[in-house]
This record gives structure tokens, C-alpha cells and sequence, in this order.
């Protein structure tokens, strides 16, 4: 099943000519999720020739602009493009007001229903789920409340091995097999009772993904984070400027590689780049120095996970 | 003195990759004017290397999001980059009301003054006056409240005409006349008074620019807007589509180039293309065919008034 994801914007607060504000897309399976929705998302989607129809949850970190920016925009192209299927939008409190203001004054009354889900940002619970993905919140801490997000893949069944089932099972029982349950013995053909167990492997481990929004440098977070397929961290500084790092409530690329290494995460992406670094190789090598695998999340950049 | 526009955004409410939603920029002598801000207007004015801290006023038409969701993210970079002189937003009224939701949820507290002037979008007054421009507004017929705004150069000083000037004048002579004063008769030189309007020739008349907004036809903007240098004119719609036009209170090409004509303006730019159009050659032919001096309100385009 697919598990990739795509950046849509790498850049921090102020914006540059090729580096926009957050947002990220996440596919699993059909599913699609988009992480953070800065100004001019939309826009990005459409570069990347992505069917904005395809949305199925936004998820928002936080409610600095730059990271959100781009919603209202978003949710009127849905709407003018005659969407009706449910969209859910998850976020900190206050997202709804914002937007219900905003909608109100326009008299844009959507064609299809947002479903608000508020995150309480200070905790690390389930605040989506369905058939594709379980989607917890990780605490960050920044100037305002803010949190970033755990997708973990659904556990998929055992995979039925071949060779190990007998001659002449039927569509139905295949089927049966197939879903995980055990078959009864067949009086009919003599066949004995088969365990479900016995013909077949377990399924690999559920792949996960965590970004990791705006934060001061956190290393308790690599316990939540422990083990992770694919973690993404802001590094909005180098380490040199870790005193303005912490002061503004951020991290440097640095510390992003330390996380990545303290939580045994398999591979590490590094953005949020301040508009004070023309170019990125300052990052990479500072993480590298720290975490190997570690790749910068520039814009149009596609990562299985 | 310049007096120049230039086009940021012209597409309609659903973007197009090549084609942003509505912004204009207005440069009248030293003044930078904002016309709408779509959407991503910021990073069009940098891709166009234009200084964000030089703008002075913001003018927003109605609050459908393709006018007006970049404001947020602007408002927010201005601070960002230290900014301390105050801006003004003209817009209708509602703006305050979303602005100031959005700002208290991001805890942004902009380091400048930013002065809301609503405007009631039915009525043709004077909205805004500096040294440089005098801005009215037009009367817009939208969905929802919406209104256009004429901006008209400040009445220039009659010019000197040198050949008409007596030899051996001081400085502060000269500074007098420049300033439109008569200077009375000197009896230590013997030279006689001197009116203002003898040595001088009327300067040219102002210059007007009037940005139609989304509205639908009215052909009775025709008296407002007579005369005027050069007049922009939603053409959301080809002639075809006059029908669709007056539903969703939008104008046709061809409807803009009749209310120009009808208005005698020197010279017409139509835009806010349906995103249906992916060739404009249809505007433009359909527009020509009734007003000649018709051009596409095309992005980058650089129109002297």
C-alpha cells in the first residue's frame, strides 16, 4: 500500500520566491491528508497536479500564518469545484472561529460539510482515525498552542503463504482465510480444521510517520516518537543561533538530528528553513554531522515512507 | 510624476496555475498603492521585486476570498520585517472584524499601526486623500457588498513657462512663482508685479485610473466613470455566457468594452477571467470589436496611465 509523502512548502514565516510556507501531502492507500495548509497551498497542489478533490482531512499545527494561511482559499476552491463529500478539518481551538468569521462575511456557505475536530495541543491522544490511518497528536511547544501529528498505518493482516494451504479450498474459504479467521474441519472432503495461524506470516510492522511543526528543541519527545519510519523536524536555525532558536521557540538543525537520533527514527527530514538562509548546505551537513539519513524537505520532494 | 499600475493577479475565484487571484499595484509618484490582495499577492509583489515596506495604503473591494485572503499573510510579513510607519486598509466593513479574529488567535500583534477605513460600498465618496491621490469610491453590484474606487492624481501646479519670466529673479522669487503665489512690484530693482497666471501655462488635468471590480453590467457607471485615463473592468464571462454573467453578478467582455465606450475612457485592461478560459484571445477580440484600445489585465503587465 502506499505511504508517501510530498512537501508542498519548506519556508518559515516570511515567504521567498521558492520556498513557501508549510504544507505537506500525505497518501496512504486513497487516502489523502494534507499537513498544514500555508498561503498559497492551493496553488502548490495544483503545480504539482494534484486533485484537490482528493482531500479527505487537513490537519493544522498551529495558528501562525504560515502554516494556515492557505485553508480559507482551499475549503472556497472546494467548494466552487461542487464538492460534497465531508472534509474534516483538525486543528487547535479556535481554527473554527476564525474560519466561521471569515465565512460569514464572505456568505460562503460550502456545498459540502467541515467537520471541526479541536486538538487539545498539551496532549498526546488519537484525534483521527479511519480504515487507512490512526492520526495522534504530539505536544509541541511554541509561542502559541500548537501540536504536531503521529500517522501511523492501520495493522494489516497476516499475508496467507501459499505453499502452506491445501489442495481444493474454495473461493469462500480462501476468502475466509484471507480476512483471518480459522477454518472448521469438512466432513464433506475430509479436510481437517486449518488455523488461520498456521498458513500464514504476520503482516510487517505499521509504517509511521511524525511531523514535528514549530518547537523548541524537545528531547523528551523521542520517546513518543521512538522507532519512527520517517520523521520530520523543523530547523528553522542553524546552531549557531540555538539562543535565538530558543528564544523565538525554535530549532536548529542540530538538535533536529540529536531528536532523530535519541528516538531511533529510521530517516530524518529537516525544514521550516528562516528566510535568512539563501542556501540549505549549512543544514544538511550540521544534521548529517549528528543522524546520517537525514534529507532536506525542499518543495516537490516525495519520500516513501 | 508616475502614475503607473501594475497587474499582480487575474484570474477569477478558482486559481489556475500562470494566473492569481485579483491584485493590483498602483504607483503614483513616491505613493505605492495596494488593489486587492488575493491569495499569494505577497509573493507575486516579490517575484515582481517589489519592496513590501513601500506600500501606504490597501484598498480591498469586497471580501470574497480571491480579493482579499493574501491580506493576512501580507499584514503579517510587514511585521515580521519591522515595519513601523502605519498602513491603511480601505475595505468594507467586516474586514476589521476577520482581521482582528484571525490576529488574536496567532497572538500576532503587528509592531505598526494598521487604520481601517470602511467604506460603504453603495455610495460614491472620497474614502482616502494624501498629497499624491485623491480615492473614491464606485459603487459596485455584487453578491455581496463590493465597490470599485477611482483613484484621481492630486491637481498639479500650473507650469512656469521660462520664456516669459523676467531676467534677474532671486531664488525665493522664483520659489514663489513655482508655488502659484504673485509676487508684487519690487521698487529697489523697478521691476513691475507679477501674476502668477501671466508667466505660467495650466498643468495637464489630473490623471484618473478607476479598478470595476466584481460587479455585474451597470452601464450607468458610464457618468462616474466619464473621461477617465484608463479603466480596468471585470470580464469574468465571454457574451456567450451574458446570461451565467448576470446570475453570479458578473460582467462580459463584451459588456466591459460598452460601459468604456459609453464612458469615453481613453483606455480599457478587462481581467478577472473565468478559470473555464484557458485562451484569452476570445476576450480580447470580443472586447476590441466594440472599444478598440482594449489590452488583457495580464499578470506582470505594466500599464502607464
Amino acid at each position: 500500500m502506499t505511504f508517501e509523502l510530498q512537501i508542498l512548502g519548506s519556508g518559515s514565516a516570511t515567504p521567498m520566491v521558492g520556498r513557501h510556507p508549510t504544507a505537506q501531502l500525505l497518501a496512504v492507500g486513497e487516502g489523502r491528508y494534507l499537513i498544514d495548509c500555508g498561503e498559497g497551498t492551493q496553488l502548490r497542489l495544483l503545480e504539482q497536479r494534484r486533485r484537490l478533490s482528493s482531500l479527505r482531512v487537513i490537519f493544522i499545527s498551529h495558528l501562525h500564518g504560515d502554516h494556515y494561511f492557505g485553508l480559507f482559499g482551499l475549503l472556497s476552491t472546494l467548494s466552487l469545484q461542487g464538492r460534497q463529500e465531508p472534509l474534516t478539518v483538525v486543528g487547535p481551538p479556535g481554527l473554527e472561529l476564525v474560519l466561521t468569521t471569515q465565512a460569514l462575511h464572505s456568505q460562503m456557505q460550502p456545498g459540502y460539510t467541515i467537520t471541526f475536530v479541536p486538538v487539545d495541543t498539551e496532549a498526546h491522544a488519537v484525534v483521527y482515525e479511519d480504515a487507512l490511518v490512526r492520526v495522534s497528536s504530539l505536544p509541541m511547544r511554541h509561542r502559541i498552542p500548537c501540536c504536531g501529528y503521529l500517522f501511523e498505518e492501520q495493522p494489516r493482516r497476516n499475508k496467507l503463504v501459499k505453499e502452506r494451504l491445501p489442495a481444493g479450498l474454495s473461493p469462500t474459504e480462501l476468502s475466509q482465510l484471507a480476512q483471518g479467521h480459522d477454518l472448521p474441519a469438512d466432513p464433506a472432503t475430509g479436510r481437517p480444521a486449518l488455523r488461520h495461524a498456521d498458513v500464514s506470516v504476520p503482516a510487517p510492522a505499521p509504517r509511521r510517520y511524525a511531523f514535528c511543526s514549530d518547537t523548541v528543541y524537545q528531547p523528551s519527545l523521542a520517546e513518543l516518537l521512538h522507532g519512527v519510519d520517517l520523521l520530520y523536524h523543523e530547523a528553522t536555525f542553524l546552531h549557531d543561533l540555538r539562543e535565538r532558536a530558543a528564544v523565538t521557540f525554535h530549532s536548529t538543525a542540530r538538535q533536529a538530528a540529536e531528536l532523530a537520533q535519541a528516538a531511533e527514527a529510521q530517516r530524518l527530514l529537516i525544514g521550516h528553513f528562516s528566510s535568512r538562509y539563501k542556501q540549505l548546505e549549512g543544514h544538511l551537513q550540521e544534521a548529517q554531522a549528528v543522524f546520517a539519513w537525514t534529507a532536506l524537505a525542499t518543495e516537490g520532494l516525495v519520500v516513501s515512507v
